[in-house]
């Protein structure tokens, strides 16, 4: 017996035929004797009809009634996951985020959890009851609802895991694992066993759409073993491993990872343009007064190359942006010229950056040896190179995205069954 | 400057471009200087498909599942409404019944408003800010969401006005008041510029859809002056009476009626049944043993008419009930023949009650005796005749409805402007 979380998206409730597939999930693990609780998403569509009625009443609006608009959409589903469950003979009630009570900083619309009581909430677990929780929401100093932002309903459900003190939070979504690369770009791609939160990190960072980023930073502060799996398995008689566990991927702590991998996985990222600011003074004071009108401006920096000078006086710095805020952040960084001091401004759009993900190379040498020999022997040039424990990333020309990716998931081995 | 309450139920609020116009109301009467919470229902249709979402779900559902899912169509509107207010420059914010908070008993699905602490309401409301109340709801005593009732939004608003001593609880409606009669049966029916509590009981008892009865009620007890208005008129720059008092149908006590009326309006009800219980045993506990298991099996009895008895033997007893109800009212009677002793029962479905409704008749004699002699002036025979202090109801065949109310309607002379 354990106490488990399990959490459901948008199309996993998107009707009541789906709600009663969650329902036929949560009764499953009820009868093998589990605790739960389940956190759920609005209906798919629910959160984009509400925001467009909030956009138009006014384009800019108070976020504190947003938020009271867009948590309705939960509202009501863990109102019907609770009657459907009722109906199967499954004990169960719903929770709001303000009677749990799920309290989150004043940032109303974009609200992170402070704290969650979940005392009341276990009280009733150990009664035999379902908590149907609303997911994305909690209340706010001031007393009103406040909502976690779009998608926040990952990150509802590991801090929910781990005020209960949840042995797994299980998320259900529309794939049945973590891939060691994008399937779509390499057919070999192997569901991933094990992973751990700081490799899924990076790997949910670099745009690997299955969690939340925020929800995988929550569950390794926590150490909340997070599962992903498929919610399309057949609810009664789900497939599992050849040693009985459930199929899918386990976030966890890498001391429970037994055989590590040196390499992970192969993420990349598109939709990256790249500046080089050219003959910079190399002194003090330079690095900010390039990334701080940035930030000023929102543009999101996110990989920074500066290499030591050859003479001492001046140096060249490489950073990517998204491809969107390209033009931006030229012209705000023409018009700081003088504030930083440079020669040129060279820039490409069409870039990409791939990365090699593993814990194992913290105490494996070579391995960014073999990724800079693997791209040279197919002809992909690097542009940029930035590393940190267990991560290489490579900023390559666009149009070789899929090839690297492909190379690199071979040069490790990954292809392998 | 006044306090008011203003009521907008679901066509008022149906869309963006409603909720604008009711926007545009509500900021009328700001800028006259009042203070202003407005009281809204959901979208028109929305509370039907939340309920048929419950429905779907399990016939028989958890009321209070029904209440979380069901309430949140009252949270997105007064969500909306709040920044709709905001962008035409009013100081505005929304409260859930659970923040006001609105108390009510346990009776999920169908409770009961039990006591509403108005103070932080009304603080912020003496800071200049419209609380936009979401009708319908409150919080139960388990902490969790409560709803009214199918249509409770106006007694939610009579209840709020009375908490936060308003001076006026205005219902802003598809008509523009209430009338003397049902226009559609006499175009010659005025619109009343008041109307006593008492009297309005009887008329919303008796099928007047004006308001509902349970927030006539609540009026009454509480002295809610209750104003009944036109949600179509101009908002900017709506009708008014001669002397400047806003268009409508002023819901008041009997002592603010200057010019009091004989007789105030004419009432009917369709769809009745009438049952007459012939040669019942004129003793003690005969009239229990007829409307005991009535009631046991949910039927519920309107008039009731027992006669003295001429031989102080046997009598007659006959009540009407709603006509969907007449089988199962004549079966549960006969299956009761022992327990009441009688010797036949007898019926019609196709009566109407009609009633002359007006406070004055308390101390004007021969009110009845018109009645009586106008309907028997166009051969319209009087099959039952019950009377309280307020009100005169007659028993009709439903063929002479239209005329019986016409006729009743010109001899009181309700017909002069």
């Amino acid at each position: 017996m354990a106490r488990l979380v399990m959490k459901f998206g948008g199309t996993s409730v998107a009707d009541l035929d789906r709600i009663r597939n969650v329902a036929a999930h949560v009764k499953r693990e009820v009868d093998a004797g589990h605790q739960v609780a389940v956190v759920v998403s609005a209906m798919s569509g629910k959160t984009n009809e509400l925001v467009a009625f909030c956009r138009g009443a006014a384009l800019l609006h108070d976020a504190r009634e947003y938020d009271a608009v867009v948590a309705s959409g939960e509202q009501v589903t863990s109102g019907l996951l609770a009657i459907t469950l009722q109906a199967m003979g499954v004990d169960a009630r719903s929770w709001q985020g303000w009677q749990v009570p799920i309290v989150t900083d004043q940032a109303h619309g974009a609200a992170r959890i402070a704290s969650i009581d979940g005392t009341r909430v276990i009280q009733q677990m150990e009664e035999g009851r379902v908590a149907v929780i609303a997911g994305f929401q909690g209340i706010a100093p001031d007393g009103r609802i406040s909502t976690l932002g779009r998608g926040g309903s990952d990150t509802s459900a590991v801090a929910i895991a781990a005020a209960l003190k949840a042995e797994r939070c299980d998320i259900y979504t529309d794939v049945d694992g973590v891939y060691t690369t994008d399937p779509r770009v390499v057919p070999k791609a192997r569901r991933l066993d094990k992973v751990s939160f700081e490799e899924m990190l990076e790997m949910a960072s670099l745009g690997s759409k299955v969690l939340q980023v925020r929800s995988v930073e929550l569950a390794m502060v926590h150490r909340v073993r997070t599962f992903v799996r498929s919610s399309f398995e057949d609810p009664a008689n789900p497939k599992t491993m050849p040693n009985g566990d459930p199929f899918g991927t386990l976030i966890c702590d890498e001391d429970e990872i037994v055989e590590q991998q040196v390499v992970t996985g192969i993420a990349y990222s598109k939709d990256e343009a790249q500046i080089s600011i050219r003959r910079v003074a190399d002194k003090p004071g330079v690095a900010a007064a390039v990334f701080v009108p940035l930030a000023a401006a929102n543009i999101n920096v996110d990989m920074i190359v500066q290499n030591v000078s050859s003479d001492g006086k001046e140096t060249d710095i490489t950073f990517t942006v998204p491809a969107v805020d390209y033009e931006r952040a030229v012209s705000v960084l023409e018009s700081n010229l003088e504030g930083i001091g440079y020669q040129a401004i060279e820039g490409a759009k069409d870039v990409c950056k791939v990365s090699v993900i593993g814990i194992g190379m913290r105490s494996h040498a070579g391995v960014a040896a073999d990724a800079f020999q693997a791209l040279a022997s197919k002809g992909i040039n690097i542009r940029a190179i930035t590393t940190s424990e267990i991560k290489i990333s490579v900023l390559i020309d666009a149009a070789y995205t899929e090839l690297a990716v492909r190379t690199l998931h071979s040069v490790y081995g990954l292809d392998k069954a």
